[in-house]
């Protein structure tokens, strides 16, 4: 086993030596900016350690798989604050703001391409079964930021539609990062599965845990405006949760909150105190705590031994107790 | 060898039985309308032909190579309208222009995801090879388009930086499909190298004759009004070859037509005149001839019975003597 510190160098390391040429600059400024602006490199790291929990003995056969599924976060990651007209990632200009957004679309695109460049360094032998399982999740990835798009002009989401796009959109990559790294180090069809639905489940709890950080957490330390999902009437498990519970008044008004436009301090306060009055803040954790349940429960029947999934574990306590 | 009909079939087929989900309709709905509204289909065309030419068996299983080709062209097609704010393509909406220009972004990513998911399933011997000729060629493409958009804002480009952009954006990707046809056909690494020279140097000359079409062609069969180029500034072989061997006087009459934005037949005519005046039209017609030819000398010296390159010949003079 390997020391969580150590596997985030050869991440570090892997990422600093992709080969990424100088020109056209537009191009590659954008590419390369993208990569240095950082992030946790969460989704790497699960990709080696699921290859370590499985035993794979030299991690370097697992760094192109890791770093192919970083390449495809930062891809998606341009593309869709481009689509969500985002200012800001990371705290930094997103690309389509500091540079064009036509230079979103293509250092987006050249992201994905990287991906797949990376992979096709993974040893040949998994290589259909991991171009299988990537394909596969950059479709659903798709399909989730469309449904993400399509519910802006939905007024009530269901809360089982929401749940969908969230595991489309978000958690599907977490789960596909950790099955990456199983199948590299040939872990059997069963435990693959289990890995894949601990990072799938935790992905899920992460998203409902940001949803109500939007609302009940520390704006100092959460780093965003309180309130802005209300403020730009986004989906969330929240909001489709409200919808879900209230009743004809209390939806009617949820329904003239939402198209306020102007008063953002007062639509923050309102629409919390009808969360409030209806109890989403608890449904939403324990709908959390579910999720959370789910995850280790599926880490639990791994059949490797429980020390070996500690930094997992830690992994896990880390983004789910996160208050900001 | 085969038919070019039956390998028409073959690749209608193929693309006819793509497994399109019908969910989420906003996204599936564009993929499927881009590659419905058709095309010439030449550079999956390319694949079969070359597979068959170095003696492939089962020409399915170039077939997914084929495809691969073509939706990574769907992909381009989709994100450089958008980019290039084009309203039709095929004499149909464009994507961006019939849904909007977030459904043409996840589009064509989606277009690119489904390359590489055909690309997977070539036979598992060839995968490294495929996926590296791929990978390169995917990314020079972005490299040209992004070449292609820097130039708009550049007045003078140089003919040999035209003639980089122009291979980089499209001709790389015939020579391409061919070497994945000649690849999966096991043919020898000269003959690849050949093959992949040969539909190189047809895209340089069927790009230059697009060039002269524009300007010299009949409108009515081109299909494009007449003078687009030079109404819209674009950095043609005609332009810069203009730009090289133009005295001061010239270069300054270019370049106050070049300024012009109201009067566009006015600006066509005296821009056509200069042409004229400096012969660009018979120096593009050199240059065509000369990528033929080394088109040509390549096709030449695959080491394969002269009568069974008549296909690719005949695909190529169709290409390079239509007038429209």
């Amino acid at each position: 086993m390997h020391d969580t510190n150590a596997l985030q160098t050869l991440i570090s390391q892997g990422l600093n030596t992709l080969d990424i040429p100088a020109h056209p600059a537009n191009l590659y400024g954008a590419v390369q900016y993208m990569l240095q602006i950082g992030g946790k490199r969460v989704r790497p790291l699960l990709t080696l350690m699921a290859a370590d929990l499985f035993g794979s003995r030299n991690l370097g056969d697992a760094l192109p798989a890791a770093l192919a599924i970083e390449l495809f976060h930062n891809f998606s990651l341009v593309h869709d604050d481009l689509m969500d007209n985002a200012p800001l990632r990371r705290g930094q200009q997103t690309v389509h703001e500091r540079w064009h957004p036509n230079t979103a679309i293509l250092s987006g695109d050249h992201l994905l391409i990287m991906a797949y460049t990376q992979l096709s360094k993974c040893p040949l032998d998994k290589l259909p079964r991991l171009l299988d399982t990537f394909n596969q999740t950059a479709a659903e990835v798709c399909e989730g930021q469309q449904l993400d798009m399509d519910f802006e002009s939905i007024s009530a989401v269901g809360i089982d539609d929401y749940l969908e796009m969230i595991r489309l959109k978000t958690s599907v990559l977490l789960g596909a990062a950790l099955k990456l790294g199983a199948i590299i180090a040939d872990a059997d069809q069963e435990d693959t599965k289990h890995i894949y639905d601990f990072g799938v489940n935790v992905g899920i709890a992460f998203q409902l845990q940001d949803d109500i950080l939007d609302v009940y957490g520390d704006p100092e330390q959460f780093g965003k405006q309180q309130g802005g999902d209300i403020i730009a009437n986004k989906k969330t498990y929240l909001l489709t949760t409200a919808f879900a519970t209230a009743d004809d008044d209390t939806r009617l008004a949820l329904n003239r909150w939402l198209s306020e436009r102007d008063h953002a301090a007062a639509k923050v306060e309102a629409v919390t105190a009808i969360y409030d009055q209806l109890g989403v803040r608890e449904t939403a954790e324990k709908a959390k705590q579910h999720y959370i349940q789910r995850a280790y429960r599926a880490l639990d029947a791994v059949k490797v031994d429980q020390h070996h999934k500690l930094p997992l574990h830690g992994l896990a306590e880390m983004l789910l107790n996160r208050n900001h």
